[in-house]
């Protein structure tokens, strides 16, 4: 039996989608259960819990449960300087985008890889990655999928991706069509950048706003980097400006909470989802709200 | 008896500057003591080590060694909204404004400071720091004192300054006489930039750059991020790159090298300065060499 409460959650959470990686120790099927159970009606699906069960399979039981994917993490790293790291790294991007295509998501995220070993040259790399770009276009545009680029923290800049500012990652959108390259604002990543409103803005103008990440940006940073994300609410992230930024950019897509958290993996998977599903309508949904 | 190659060396280093939080343990004699046996002609120093002896004998001291002061680290942490605050910081930038021009020194480094407790208004603490720079402006051309404005790294934003770009650290200075505002190039801040080459130049152009500070990007990033600077060379850092974009924005000032790293402070001073003036010599001042 459905209670009038149960239906109004529903409906807060219409734009909610849960990144698997927030519950990384579950798998697809349990991911999937998770959010039913939650009322979360969309999953960010990430390669390695869609290669557990095999693409199609996974595209059928996230169909059979009514969910939608939102995106798939993710295609990327793309720097390598070696020509044979180059044609590796090609031939499995096409193969996420094939993936993406057949899971029924339109966005394929990009984390586009930081410096190789022992290079320091980052401008190099730069140009590698929209050389990369421009060779993968062509397929994406062929499969329906969108290239998502996703600027990581500067802290990640050296490991991780030599993508670092949203104007960044338009000024290498724009030589593709709008519907082929976009780009996602990661409120960890990016809530620091003293462009971000402009960027934001323009990143609507240029239709090119495929997507809106949220977690909360924890200190102390975590003794390994990569699990610094946070709940939002548990932070200094000001969701309330950001979200109205991306709300007046015209954005009115899902929004997925990813977090890569340590004591959030360990604690209850349900707990976690109606945690933040709570935070979700209380601090993330209010400014994102085309409606307010 | 000096040998020609203690004179080549001393030729080498003249524009090398120890920063005193580099040696962390050393009194400030010992650091004068230090950077003498090691042929290096200037400090860097921080308030901490003029505290330790008072400004006018620490100025006394730095010039009886025949040493110089590059700049006095430093000056800022100017986001608090509570008036009594305001008030308190800046009674203390302009207590520094004073330090600095009784060490002979016209560069007061500024770290604008982070998020007040529980405040997540970024804007707001931003325009905070434009009001007290401007608060302090006249102070600082009354002693003859540039107050040099330094972009920290973006995971510093939330707890030391919400000033993380050079673009934006010039955005800040323009309202101000360029001898009164200047901003720093410190490569383990700003290495990661999309936008550096073009925002150093625009330095160049405007007459603020006002410092080069130098130290590589480490990884992983250490449990106090704070500690995370490395040694030139055992990063990802590439100097090459940046010092020629620092020469040909017309900078030719002290290079002051700025490690904060446990096992650095936890090694004999005398070899850290050796290696420091080593790596100096082979990976710094080649490319910030006016002549190259």
């Amino acid at each position: 039996m459905t209670t009038t409460e149960d239906r109004l959650d529903t409906v807060a959470l219409q734009r909610l989608s849960l990144n698997t990686a927030t519950t990384k120790y579950w798998t697809l099927q349990q991911a999937i259960d998770g959010a039913v159970r939650a009322g979360i009606p969309a999953l960010g699906v990430w390669r390695d819990r869609v290669a557990e069960v095999g693409t199609d399979r996974a595209a059928r039981m996230i169909q059979d449960a009514g969910l939608r994917v939102s995106s798939l993490c993710r295609g990327g790293f793309l720097t390598a300087a070696d020509p044979a790291e180059q044609h590796k790294a090609l031939a499995d991007n096409r193969a996420a985008i094939a993936e993406a295509a057949a899971l029924g998501t339109d966005s394929l995220i990009m984390v586009v890889g930081g410096l190789p070993d022992g290079d320091r040259d980052i401008v190099g790399a730069r140009h590698r990655v929209a050389d990369r770009i421009a060779d993968l276009v062509p397929h994406a545009i062929e499969h329906g999928v969108r290239l998502v680029l996703e600027p990581l923290h500067p802290m990640y800049c050296a490991d991780r991706a030599v993508l670092s500012t949203l104007g960044q990652a338009l000024d290498l959108a724009a030589p593709h069509p709008a519907g082929a390259v976009g780009v996602v604002v990661d409120t960890f990543h990016v809530w620091w950048d003293p462009t971000l409103a402009e960027q934001i803005a323009r990143a609507g103008r240029e239709n090119r706003l495929a997507a809106y990440q949220v977690c909360d940006w924890n200190l102390p940073i975590a003794a390994d980097a990569l699990l610094s994300r946070g709940m939002m609410g548990d932070g200094h992230i000001d969701f309330d400006t950001i979200g109205g930024w991306v709300r007046d950019a015209g954005y009115t897509g899902d929004i997925e909470v990813e977090i890569f958290n340590a004591d959030i993996w360990a604690a209850d998977g349900d707990l976690v989802l109606a945690t933040m599903a709570g935070r979700f309508v209380d601090l993330v949904l209010p400014a994102a709200e085309p409606t307010r």
